[in-house]
């Protein structure tokens, strides 16, 4: 078996070990080297069009990673191939650290306490009631899930939106464009989730976001052309978003003149909210694989035309 | 009934509305006002020697917070009087959120994230592998013991110190003084929990801090005389210790020449990790009262000797 691997040069050789031990017999061919079309599967990220186009006998193409959107629309990618997203992968716990600390550090004020400390002002603040603290995910795939199973031991009101209704334990669900709105005017902190889309990019434009209670707080942790940035900076200097914490953005890195750098309201991290861990996921990758070689069903397969 | 109630100024409106409602037939006398020899139960909070020393004839004094230190030492309470502290009462609730918080801050380096913001640097930063950073709890009562329930689904590796022998599930657990450097050495995260007795007053000091591995990080929610605050400070200069968020310090108000309000390792707070919630506090006051009538035994007596 040919497994043809392309990472975009970060961390090759982790994969290569990897899938070594995971896949014994499988010979590991890292691209550019031999020719794409001779490879029974590729893993890949941010791969070339000139590596997509030459996949026409691979039985999967597998993604490293848990959103699509830099290969699902790439015209170049053969449209019969069968192209397989990570699932969870490691990424959930990650993803469930990064957005616990940012509800607790807005629900709790440390932002307005570290401003206080260095004011050398010691002034306990007024506690804000947990019952009127909603907490809203947008999105409700595996990492949007596992967020809310995370923060429910917590206690705030949790809510969630999805484009397809679902049902959760302990979360009020909304679904669909007629929905979006009230599921947005109760989010004191909005937690972004979504997978970037033909529908979803920039979903969180002035007037979605201008939905959402006053002072909410914005944590993007998806994909950063969600976001109409100008639309949600002119909100934070208006102040009717009081802050945001941001993790992925329209051009990464991050531009050095783009305003967020150094905007009062935004902290920003260079997207680490949740990376992908080799290990965990090439025994998911294997996994897959050996159950395509025996015939069985496997999961996380892409609906192309739906674009996640 | 007759209930004497002193709060050092504090909301005292708030806390005889909620004493009427859990009992309507008690009479709520705030002090300075009738005798306090004349009162059957006692609420107090840093209640001044000349108002200890009346309460002769009551059946229990209430100390209403989780932290008796201001009170069980005080010459002027007569020796036999019982006196009884919170437990919980809303509080566990709070210390979890700030504990959470304090923890995933340092494991996720946000502080580091927030210099390299300001420094307009782009860096993904190595993770640290969770199997390695120990979480420490010092001190495990009801509050320790809330903390260490909070802490349990992020999946840190939990050790706890106490001075008598616990089992918790979960946790390796330490005991005693000749277990207290192993405690500290495996602690990444040493969370200060313990009451404020003669044998913890200045617990934390160069010695033991310096068991803690290096880099390690201090939060200390409970007492800030536990901690000897030049020998915090020596051991953050040398960058033994790595950082600390403290909530609680030796004098409160922080004096305003104290270097931990601009230490760059070290995040304050004006001691608001958990503050005394009233209506969970009264009902559980109101509870023990009522089975103290019935001639039933409560929970959270003091021991005067042991300090806590």
């Amino acid at each position: 078996m040919r497994l043809l691997l392309y990472t975009a040069g970060s961390d090759a050789d982790a994969w290569i070990d990897a899938l070594r031990h995971a896949l014994p017999a499988a010979r590991i061919e890292p691209w550019p080297g031999p020719a794409a079309s001779a490879a029974d599967y590729a893993l890949v990220w941010k791969a070339p069009p000139e590596l997509l186009r030459d996949l026409r006998r691979v039985k999967a193409v597998f993604n490293l990673g848990a959103g699509v959107d830099a290969i699902v629309g790439d015209p170049a990618l053969p449209p019969e191939v069968c192209l397989v997203r990570l699932e969870d992968a490691g990424m959930a716990e990650q993803m469930a650290e990064y957005v616990c600390h940012a509800v607790l550090r807005r629900y709790r004020e440390f932002d307005a306490y570290a401003q206080q400390q260095r004011a050398g002002l010691w002034q306990p603040r007024r506690r804000t009631s947990k019952r009127a603290f909603g907490v809203g995910i947008l999105g409700l795939g595996a990492l949007g899930t596992a967020v809310a199973t995370a923060l429910t031991p917590f206690g705030f009101p949790l809510r969630g939106w999805s484009r397809a209704r679902k049902q959760i334990a302990g979360i009020a669900t909304f679904a669909g464009a007629s929905e979006l709105d009230a599921f947005l005017s109760g989010a004191c902190v909005l937690v972004c989730l979504l997978p970037l889309t033909r529908d979803t990019q920039g979903l969180l434009d002035r007037a979605t976001l201008s939905q959402l209670p006053r002072d909410a707080y914005v944590v993007n942790v998806s994909r950063g052309a969600l976001v109409v940035d100008q639309d949600l900076l002119a909100l934070l200097d208006s102040g009717h978003i009081g802050g945001a914490m941001l993790d992925v953005f329209r051009d990464e890195p991050l531009p050095p003149e783009h305003r967020f750098w150094h905007h009062p309201r935004v902290a920003l991290t260079p997207h680490i909210s949740a990376v992908t861990q080799v290990d965990e996921s090439v025994a998911q990758i294997a996994d897959k694989i050996r159950r395509i070689e025996a015939g069985l069903p496997i999961t996380g397969i892409v609906a192309r035309e739906r674009g996640y």
